[in-house]
């Protein structure tokens, strides 16, 4: 087995995303800190060894480095009961975390970096005029969780998989990018049912 | 083996990307059109019955609706040698479809469609500050696209994958969104080598 070296920040729900995949799997993860607010991962050296991308989480896996949240997620839990055997199901996973990244996070990830950790009075021009932009298509995702949720305890197949802790990430944090989850009863009512599976740990 | 419609506008590098994947499996699908200019995906019938999302593809498995390109073109590929059956190379086929939609068609899709479909002239306020910032993020991802085309034939493991298919649909069309990919060779060469692929079909 080779050695598993996450190279992360602890702000970053995409980083804490991965940690929770292998709390559920038992896989232990060696962890680098780099700080995204002091630019540690656009550095030449990193954007030379470790990401030209200049993003986190990555993955290193022996001399490999494999970037983007969603995919080290599902390489730690290919064969896991996480992802489910029945194609279609399989295929349904990966409809909600490309899902994730396209509407939920480019929305809630940066209203939480802009309004917890940048301040709202340091915003440039262009992400102030984005603030409602991303706010309103925001709610929408939510909007659209919520109604999948309503009838239905989890995302796929009626139990706990890999897109249940990919979309928990951003969505239990949303609070912090100004939006209000008592909006979306489903959404907070399955917010605490991942919660409570074991193995669950906090970010 | 069940029925596969695809809702789809021919349009949309999205729904080629999915063209694409089946013509090279030999898959069949039949084909369900959408003006997205319409609206025709946003009517209550749609919203109701194909997609919440309102976006096409969906994929019509029987009387399952599975939306998203890339998880359709994953599904369509699976078990197939498209997907590389090794863990960490298909782990990495992923990490460019996750990098695809997030750093590539949200940059290049758009503009693809304000200049060509919509027209510079009828862009709202929010559209025309985002072109150069749209602009200058698609440039950056073609870059990224380039470096790695500059020591690889093919995105993964040095040989034609479904990661070579989801990133040629947007990324071949990207001079329709003001992109020049003569700035490019290396992505350049690499178009022609995938469009050479047997099997390939115009979108």
């Amino acid at each position: 087995v080779e050695k598993l070296i996450l190279h992360e920040d602890p702000i970053s729900a995409n980083c804490y995303k991965v940690c929770l995949t292998a709390a559920h799997l038992g896989i232990a993860l060696e962890r680098r800190e780099y700080d995204i607010r002091k630019g540690e991962t656009r550095t030449p050296d990193f954007l030379h060894k470790i990401n030209a991308n200049g993003c986190i989480p990555v993955l290193q896996i022996g001399d490999a480095y494999l970037p983007e949240s969603n995919a080290i997620s599902l390489y730690l839990a290919t064969g896991s009961d996480l992802i489910p055997q029945d194609r279609l199901q399989c295929a349904d996973v990966m409809r909600w975390m490309f899902f994730e990244q396209y509407n939920l996070e480019p929305n809630i990830g940066p209203l939480i970096f802009w309004r917890t950790y940048l301040g709202e009075d340091r915003l440039n021009e262009i992400q102030r005029m984005l603030l409602p932009v991303k706010t309103a298509a925001g709610n929408v995702a939510l909007a659209l969780l919520d109604g999948h949720l309503a009838k239905h305890d989890f995302l796929v197949g009626n139990r706990f998989s890999l897109a249940d802790i990919v979309l928990y990430a951003y969505t239990h944090v949303a609070g912090r990018g100004g939006f209000n989850l008592g909006c979306y009863p489903n959404v907070e009512r399955w917010l605490q049912r991942v919660a409570s599976q074991p193995g669950h740990v906090e970010m």
